[in-house]
């Protein structure tokens, strides 16, 4: 184990069969020097990339991308969620399924921030269905951007979202790979 | 003018009357230096006050409050705001109205992490009205912790959520203050 599958071992806890609850560090309390960790170590993976541009989707994914883009002295892009909102000229715009809310939702970005010269890296909190990926994957190919990467602080590695991600060709990088959630026990892969 | 001032009439976008769209580096596509500095700015400010925890609004109040929370080494805290959902007895909850978007949502944190023996400081990067802010406050006042101040990027000193923060004694920091928004100019304090 990891220092995060130690953590998420320790102080995660789990609801049910699928459900892990991080909030204690990583969601809703913070622990700041947990993320800046996190982020050198994305950094560290996705480094001699020529990365121009770190992007991720609000909320959550902001507090580990924003030391992502630091360590890579990149700008950070943050793709907003919108529940409904008439179509803008100067938006790249996809539509989102949440499984954990069961609801659709818009993710967009200005047009002024993504364009064909840029090398994106995706960081994201939770990697799952792979729902939230695929709709900044979309937008960013709406771009004509490259992307170089995604990076996942939690990867709950039973369910398929690596696997749509690499069979797009995408080198997906995982800090915790959690095989199995059962009665109150975890495995990482 | 200070650094966030000068950044602000160089790249700021000024849309009618009172609408500042400051997408370009602080919102959407975000200047990492500058949140840094303005993490610092408010550590600095803020410091010999015994802060156990920085407050803030998700999404966009996250970029600067985690750096502010860096540099005072405690958890960040990130309020969620949540459209509609059931009471529950483990949160601690409120209703806020949204000028900009003419709605209401539920602003909620955990019990587990707020607790009367903190001392709050609260970030966000707008104050305008005052309404997210008085709902953290609210948040704050149901867990009986402390509220040590309130820093703030960007404040629109033209409407009366200042007003509204210092009538409870409350001290307000804000690193730009706008004095007028008004056919394409900007005035600060």
């Amino acid at each position: 184990m990891n220092y995060l599958e130690r953590r998420i071992k320790k102080e995660g806890k789990i609801i049910g069969d699928d459900i892990l609850n991080v909030a204690g560090f990583l969601n809703q309390q913070v622990d700041v020097k947990l993320m800046q960790k996190i982020g050198k170590d994305f950094a560290m993976y996705f480094k001699d990339r020529d990365i121009t541009k770190v992007v991720t989707i609000e909320a959550s994914g902001i507090m580990p991308a924003i030391f992502v883009a630091k360590e890579l002295k990149v700008p950070l892009i943050v793709l907003k969620k919108q529940v409904s909102k008439t179509l803008s000229d100067n938006l790249y715009m996809t539509k989102v399924h949440s499984f954990t809310k069961d609801s659709y939702y818009d993710l967009v970005v200005s047009k002024e921030f993504l364009n064909e010269k840029d090398k994106v890296l995706i960081i994201d909190d939770f990697l799952a269905a792979g729902e939230a990926s695929q709709g900044a994957l979309k937008l960013i190919k709406q771009a004509k951007a490259e992307v170089v990467g995604i990076g996942i602080v939690i990867e709950k590695s039973f369910q398929d979202g690596r696997k749509k991600l690499e069979d797009l060709g995408i080198d997906v990088y995982s800090i915790a790979r959690i095989k199995k959630l059962s009665k109150g026990k975890i495995e990482f892969v």
